[in-house]
């Protein structure tokens, strides 16, 4: 009964989190893990071997007293080896689970949509949505999910809505959404664990600002969203609720954590920022 | 069986549509009228009495052989006298109806949403969505619609997104689409008959140009979508397939009928006609 | 900067909320109250005056130690009035209000919705949806909340699919959604605002255990969704962690709190439950 | 100008489309290739070679006096070769695509969804969703589409609510959903092609017909489906509105072809074929 917890201890006290994706400061990962770590969380850290020598995941492990264990999340025998050496720091099964991976290739080549590259396109899907699939299944295998864990992933209302510049990024979220809901029943039934994916504002990462035209796309969506686009700390914020046992019973659904943008259609801020020759024109459309 | 309609037959021969909302050239109904009829419908037209007078649906009768009868349909007495005149210029039970009537006091009055007028806003419910529901309680009771006819009813993309300066009509068609579901199944299950929603592009009517900023809102949402607006026109066209039999089991949801526009998120279409200087800083929004 | 708080704060420490519709024990308004209260909120109550004096709301006041201030929600005098007492009490905006408020007399009189009463109708509309567009309107005529306060209001999934019992509070949930959407553009461009809707299990409380056919619901629903239902005090520790500063950008949107249900189409575990005879049929469907 | 085509003209006179997965009688594509041709279209056949000699598309071939062009749509060289061939039979771009092709080896092994193979989920993924995506790019580098053809694909409700037996082809459905909206937006710019989806009613085919416990719930959702099931054949009644011009600005958007059932929660309906030893229980839940 909740009722009962008292409400000076600290929100994540006694939990076990796994944080993947941590690279550097301006990762959403990196202030999970901090943030976690400040709400009483254990944090276990994992990224690819390569990551983790390009960025400073392994100075976060210091700070947070965190063991880092370095895995590949498209490789079966990475994931395996990853989640039992998880359960050993944790002795025990995880508490949650934070994924936060992501990769284009034709982005990055910028092979538009209409003309991609297929074994780019599988590697874009592989490391961005079937990790999460890979990294369920294994722990199935394993038990390696405490009786009401959480396990969150981030993604971006591109899996509903066209973006054209997110590219093939906007199916693998699409796919990834619905291995959310998917998995989200069977471990629900199964050991009361909840899945969500969060819906994300553009956020300024090392990832996120390589993507063409980000800082255009950041800087729209700062203005068109009521609250103004979420922080990296904001969702960081945001992770620490729905890892919380007063989030029990919240699942199987992507929650929109963009300061209102993902309920906007057009507002007058848009009208206000365009060219005024738009609407110089005097005739009556319809008459065209 | 499907396969032996003659496809040389008009689509919608032998079949009488009760058309609301039709005032001058530039309305929807209007075109959905005469579509209609072009394409075999026998055609029953309504409208209030005023609007009669101010607009030009009785010469619109006279050319479509059309009877015309004024109704109010906020009042119990017209819509039930309108559905009991309907039958007998039918013969019989309707085969389909269009509802297309909209109204907001608020909007007209230039009262913002956080400031409305609530008895405008109540009757902006009743013209605009309830008055859906007033046909269809007493369709039922006067058993006013054949055997898999199809209600279609126009909606708008703000019943699920917002759009300030649609105002309270905004919730005026969130409320419709939710008639729509609701009575939807009761037909559905009596009947066969099939009730939808039209999410339409903003289309130049006399009503929808009254709106402030409609000009630059229908330029803007052109570009936006990937096919361009639809028209009035490419509305009716819609409406004869929806009314015609090959659609028999569509029901109970909102189609949109806008060029795409629903389904894009933020498009480089857009970021073209932004302002230069929005994007001229040259700091990391990051370090902000 | 979130990091700094202290985790151990109580996380609503500081925050006075308003909250509406506590009868008794079964209340949810009731249990967020009591919880919210316990994460260290200062409480101000109200309801009807006829619902004070049936229920047991002044005893929840006295318990703690919080003001209540009777109101019809749908009188706009008393709504004004609320807020500036509440304010006086507050010594300042508020942080917060829970809308917990809806009734339908035609689901009461058994009126179904293809023969509902329109006066009984607009009783519903006003008192389940129109109550939070007239609670938000007069708060922003007094300025009565805080910047970054957040308003929360309990919604069905009736409103997005049909629940043919749930009747014209489907509808109702319908526009209320609506109405969350709007308003949350103004007051989050206002004051950075939040405005949510909680999509909850159905749950076993005095107005919900009169509507006909609730004890199958709630089995049923507790059956099909994954971690099964979502309980009172479940919707409660949801509310406390919407209120509290950690969600500072989440607004605009329906959050599914029930267990999974919403996500759910057809599962094996609702088969099991069917009447063998329902399958027993030989012939190939397809063959008729 | 709509309004001048002659009522009397077959609705798909003058286009050529190529339909892909028609195998035999029970296929969706059969039924759209012969239905389509009703309706005045010149149709052109696709399958894989091993599916033209298992099944009976060469008749159907014949009976339509249509080209088959075998073609394996996972492979480039075969899509490329396909479009080339059909290309010369229309003498010219072509004015509409069926899509109608999905197989998962982890349903037909029984490999359920939180241990199934990876290799067979790419093999799900490529044949079921990025085969549309690869003849939607082959025929973007061959100009193979004309101005304002329509692309239609089959998907399922799982693509956004879970059906556990569904398996890996619910997370297909939903790349495949993504597929259509994101080329929808590249299609629509450059040459006003429409690409739609359809959410069908289960459906007795020979493909869906091996899925286990596919007759129970084929037969739930006739029971919950006020308009009952989608056939085969409505659904190929559809096809010809949706291929036909007067759905010009339809696009990038999934429609519900179900009668109904999407848009249903739990009804009467539903509660009628529960056991009736669900609900004997006589104590209040929340006593629990």
């Amino acid at each position: 009964m909740t009722d009962q917890t008292q409400p000076t201890t600290p929100l994540l006290a006694g939990k076990t989190l796994l944080i993947t994706g941590a690279l550097d400061e301006q990762s959403i990962a990196w202030h999970v893990a901090k943030t976690a770590h400040h709400w009483g969380a254990r944090i276990i850290l994992t990224n690819t071997a390569l990551a983790a020598r390009m960025g400073k995941v392994r100075q976060l492990a210091e700070q947070l007293n965190a063991p880092f264990i370095p895995a590949d999340l498209t490789r079966d025998e990475d994931v395996h080896n990853l989640l039992q050496q998880a359960m050993e720091h944790a002795r025990g099964p995880l508490n949650g689970i934070l994924h936060s991976v992501a990769m284009s290739m034709n982005i990055r080549k910028k092979r538009e949509y209409p003309q991609i590259d297929y074994n780019f396109y599988q590697k874009t899907l592989e490391i961005s949505a079937i990790s999460l699939h890979r990294l369920l299944q294994h722990a199935w295998q394993l038990d390696a999910l405490a009786e009401g864990a959480a396990v969150l992933t981030l993604t971006y209302i591109a899996a509903q809505r066209v973006f054209p510049k997110y590219n093939d990024m906007a199916d693998a979220k699409a796919l990834l959404e619905s291995i959310v809901r998917n998995f989200g029943y069977w471990y629900g039934k199964r050991k009361q664990v909840r899945i969500l994916a969060i819906n994300q504002s553009p956020t300024w990462t090392t990832a996120g600002s390589s993507v063409p035209g980000f800082r255009e796309f950041f800087t729209i969506a700062e203005r068109l969203s009521p609250l103004g686009n979420a922080s990296a700390q904001d969702c960081a914020n945001l992770c620490v609720l729905l890892f919380s046992d007063l989030a029990a019973k919240l699942t199987m659904q992507t929650i929109h954590h963009d300061g209102g943008f993902t309920a906007m259609g057009i507002s007058p801020d848009l009208l206000e920022l365009l060219k005024p020759e738009l609407f110089s024109e005097t005739h009556n459309p319809s008459s065209a």
